[in-house]
């Protein structure tokens, strides 16, 4: 087993013994770009405190390898898309076909509806090729399909072997990169020698060891235009409350940065920051008096403990089933304010319109990255990880590590900061 | 006396004594964000090699201390927009007047029209207040106004001692920091405890120790509109050559992003690597062959020593004078194809549509935490500083080293790498 | 008197005696733009059947008059916007200001937040000059503010009079034209010669004798936004149903034009056509056989007959409160289907974000056009009446016709054909 | 031959014995869209002056009939694209390829860049069916690729005829009606019964009777950022010009509605307005030192008279090139201005940029409706004509009358009144 850090090692599938087909170069300054060498790692951690720095963590740097795993004429590998939509999820498939045939893999079979493709009687697989996906960045969505919801992974192993797939990407966000694990857990039990690569896919940003997840950025970008629209409602009407509710289960990262680009928003909830209603309307209340309007994002996940205990309700899979705090808040707002003074609310719910967005360009451009080391990864036997990006620098991650915890604002840090500099809220309320 | 130190040392006015005004805490874990430790610094290099790290150079971490240098009562602050226009300067701006209120601080002027505007007889400054700059985020361009040239930096430290100011930010390119340093280096001779902060603007991306600058991201957006629209060209017509010029002196970042971006380039060339005509000729002619119409990307300062060396010229402060890439390579494929087999090359120079845009959501965030950092940096004290993005923080750079050398991409690198496998091109023709 | 003539005859204050300030002309082919000629009308039917033109019904052509009624140095104005925010309003107001200023005329007042700024103790009013309103066309909404509901006619004929205001321009719906329609009735009992015209606003496009209302076009591009993504949610899922509810209570404008733009929808339900949900369930189920997705989409008004008779609430003016045909269909589908074979449906109501955005330039160049005929045809003497635009002319339309009914999509009409030929859906089920 | 008007008598190749299979009515109030009556015909002019209407000249509604001339089954369709790109080209033969396979036809093909894909030994044809077209619209410019220039009509009848096409769709602008009438004649001079049917392409919308061509508005709005660009950067520099080139050979079109769209242009020059080059740098001077920046916009087709008489060159067809006005005018107004006080000129020529654009969704819509309407004329067997719009209705033009003459601003207009209001310049200089 390769690596040397206790946590983020990565497995390897055996010996890399055949030359890379790609032709890149181990020579600086020839003007050819540069193979990956074995030995290159990069700090979890760059931030020197007092003069230390820990060394003691570190990921594999992620990139091609003058030696690889796999034969590329007789190697097939399968990608699947799982979960919500998100946008630039064509953009890494596309990338990750293109990517292979440079390679001159024998056959990249696309499976339909996320894992729902992988079983007996389930939606056909598709055959993908450059031409095929020649078009797809074109669109949102995924045009292979997608689906939530776990299969059994002895099941899909069958579909694999059977289909002697030596490479599975899967793009997806946490079930899926748990799904994924399941696969290759149960792959190395069999002794087949699976590469499992996964592609984190989480709108939220909320996976660990990678700064920001594809997609991220695009659903900024529509955030933005919704709180705009809010703002425009908001400033358009005497007492004029926006309220604008946005994606974001743990992690209120897109309500952050989405306020931030917008630079006019006075309250901003998110599910690490506990808050009260009562502080709340307060907080309402003076900026209505000093500003004559007042503008609220929320992160769906804020404020889940204000709902009554007992009306708390868990899905199939026992994760508590988040209550909609945009209607919640817009009914007690309502409530509150209408028996002392008149107020006009405007509540919009973007939900859809975002993660169905194309992604903006500088999004395509780390989707290409991400499909491009997903595949460098595989061809050199790495399996059982995910592709990540820290400290400027693309790296592999565990699927162990990435699928251990979320990423969430740390409220002592900088982004909650900002975004506080920025709305003038205070910390609590 | 302005330092030069190998580590990143950035020169302080004097002892921070006064107490930030601003509601931050020292403890984790209250849900109050945190000022900035004064001993946190950030590694100029987070790759590990062969289990070594480098951590003899390192940068101060950017953010607000407990303890500053100005009384904010007490204290005057100027901001200067210099050089050609780009995404975000109005963004920079209004955060910069925006935080200095939140400090409390006596006043905020504008200097008009770069430079030009600190020297008697120039244009005149505005008072800057939040109410003024409230909506100078929506419109592109410099709301302040911007000019090119050098002033004679005893003249324009008359003024800013006439006009009591203490702090001085300067938005600009390479040019407007080295005129912020001649400033700041006038200052400390003559012992007026100014501080100089800079917030580095160039849209080229090439300035070093900033991961990217603001309106990079902006412009690479608009850029692949520009190569979007010759790829229709191009393809849209028999033996179509879509040609696209982008910005890029010394550094081909956008042309290289902006490719990535749209995925179908065959051609990307950038000044960091040089070609023949012969063998960009036998290129084109291979692509055609093979695909039926050729898309090609060049930053204006590919290819620059093509041109015969009699032609060149340079301007008054003595910098070559770009020779115009776009127009000379349309003219000497078409002379070069048409004599064998007809062509359709569309050329696109797509140049100030890029660089007046409204920045993307994704840039005005990144515009509002270099405003809100320069604050930071000069309250505290600091001078002859930018604020500089690298390895997931902000950071100060002194002026020194932020103008010492330019950012270019590295052609045994990451990105030049990804570049040509998207393409397809061979690394050197 | 308030004149209601069957011929769409014009109320006018007095005769016009002053002769124009403007620099036009009279002369065809001196290259100068002319006046409009007092005796030029514009046919209400353009169509000739059997040989037959029916000329009986005609509009009064806008535009610019040799000689006007009201000299402009003595010559006041105000403007007033009501009722909800629709993209444009603001490139309206703008137009109006820079235009009156081009009469030269003494004052224009924006009386703010509708017409509650006309009522003593309201918000109060600003001055309005062409510095004022420069930027106002970059944001949605309405710098001016606005509010629904009536006020008093004889109170804010008051405020206009005790104010000298010889020109009201009313920015609005339905609503504000009945209150214009007061305004200018209680003036002329007063022999009070005030001037009112209206710019009519309404996002449904439902005003009759104009062909496209300011904003219509902004909104359908926003809601042809909202159908791509929805379709891309619907194509993502097995058995996806897309479901998006857009603007339009009595009138399907929006949800026709922007179905037609988008090219790709099943099935659209407006107000004028009725259906049964059994007949919907069928449809649906024979699409997602046939194609494996369905998209829908629904104005609001669409289906209003398939609520319970006595769940209908009336408000405070007696209409009929709209239930949510969105949230309906939603259940009712889920609850239909999923008994028999699993669904996807995702529902987008995009609401406010297509009304507080920013016109469109061709919607720029619309809202330019009917904020100039508004002040000449108030210049001119004209009162009473609303801008309208037909036949590829701008006219004047007596208010007491433009308030008389609403403008629908007729069934037998070559928009519903267009519709039907791109859907595919049956004329009725 | 039907039609009663002497001028836009539509040919049609002979009775119309066969029912159509649309599902359409004839009854009024049924809910079922109708059938157009062949009787029913649009006014060319519906102004009344004096109480009088021109009924002497109208053209034939266009639509669907009830009967129509081919049938289906036994019909083979082939449709062109030609000469410059145009943004919607690909949405109407997306229309027209579904509503022919609506009608049931038998076959569908596409000819590849335009008249030289229907020569032997040209470009080879493509089969279109709904499938094949489905996602066409997402993109810009030409699917089927498109190609300037005339072919031999003999030759192309020839190829007609061999593969059994009996109607003929050419998407196109002057040229490309030119060689559809051509084609069109030499099939009657056969007696072979071809219907010929044009969709009029003109980005400069100069055709008459078609108050807009397709692609015109997506054209205007891309024009209009354009423009925006350009005065940022004027308004950013001390005594900046802002000068944009915009299409428009022979008509200003673009650069009107643009202007307007924009509404802070101070100079807007067609070719239907000639000025002097005196006249034009005192414009700029007075509004330089009035204004402190001034915005220009020109047509391409603006002040060719401008250019020394013996610098005039004419193409292979005899036309006259346009001089580049643009660059004309930046070299003069430097040369003028830098001699008495610098000035800060920036030139943008968007060109490519905007004729590569995908359609607005209101220019999508109006692509559908057009594609609709040709293959409803084709069906029931007219012929020699394009779909024109006027008067708020589809219309069939005979191709002789669309290829008469170019529409051009009326200087004496509406339109040209407006600009001359917005920007402030006098009507001659």
């Amino acid at each position: 087993m390769p690596g040397n850090s206790d946590d983020f090692a990565i497995p390897v599938l055996g010996p890399c013994t055949i030359q890379s087909p790609l032709s890149l170069s181990e020579v600086m300054g020839d003007l050819i770009p540069n193979f990956v060498e074995e030995d290159e790692r990069v700090l979890l951690n760059a931030v020197v405190r007092d003069g230390r720095v820990d060394t003691s963590r570190s990921f594999e740097l992620a990139g091609p390898r003058r030696n690889i795993y796999f034969d590329p004429p007789k190697t097939r590998a399968g990608i699947v898309t799982c979960g919500g939509l998100c946008p630039g999820i064509n953009d890494v498939v596309k990338t990750l076909v293109n990517e292979l045939y440079r390679y001159g893999i024998a056959s990249v079979t696309g499976f339909t509806f996320g894992y729902a493709g992988l079983i007996p009687g389930g939606p056909s697989p598709v055959v993908l090729t450059p031409e095929v996906v020649s078009d797809w960045n074109l669109h949102g969505g995924s045009m292979l399909g997608s689906s939530r919801g776990p299969q059994d992974p002895a099941v899909m192993v069958d579909t694999l072997q059977r289909m002697s797939i030596n490479i599975l990407f899967a793009v997806g966000g946490d079930g899926t990169m748990r799904g994924a694990r399941a696969i290759w857990e149960e792959a190395t039990r069999r002794g087949y020698g699976l590469a499992v690569v996964g592609v984190p896919k989480t709108i939220d940003n909320d996976i660990p060891y990678i700064t920001r997840t594809f997609g991220f950025e695009t659903a900024v970008s529509r955030a933005a235009e919704a709180i705009r629209s809010a703002l425009v409602e908001a400033r358009g009407a005497p007492r004029g409350i926006g309220l604008v509710k946005l994606m974001g289960r743990y992690s209120g990262y897109i309500a952050a940065y989405a306020s931030l680009a917008v630079g006019d928003v006075d309250l901003v909830l998110v599910p690490e920051v506990p808050f009260t209603l009562e502080g709340l309307f307060a907080q309402i209340s003076d900026i209505l008096e000093r500003q004559g309007y007042c503008m609220i994002v929320a992160a769906e996940g804020a404020g889940q403990d204000l709902f009554p205990e007992d009306d708390i309700q868990y899905d199939a899979s026992g994760n508590r089933k988040l209550k909609d705090i945009g209607l919640f808040l817009k009914e007690r707002i309502v409530a509150r304010f209408t028996e002392e003074k008149s107020i006009n609310l405007k509540h919009i719910d973007p939900g859809y319109i975002i993660r169905a967005a194309v992604p903006t360009p500088n999004d395509a451009v780390f989707c290409h990255e991400l499909g491009e080391y997903a595949v460098h990864a595989a061809m050199a036997g790495r399996t059982g990880l995910v592709v990540g990006y820290w400290n400027d620098h693309f790296t592999h991650v565990p699927l162990v590590s990435a699928t251990s915890r979320r990423k969430i604002i740390d409220p002592d840090g900088a982004l909650w900061r900002s975004v506080l500099q920025m709305s003038g809220q205070p910390a609590t309320f």
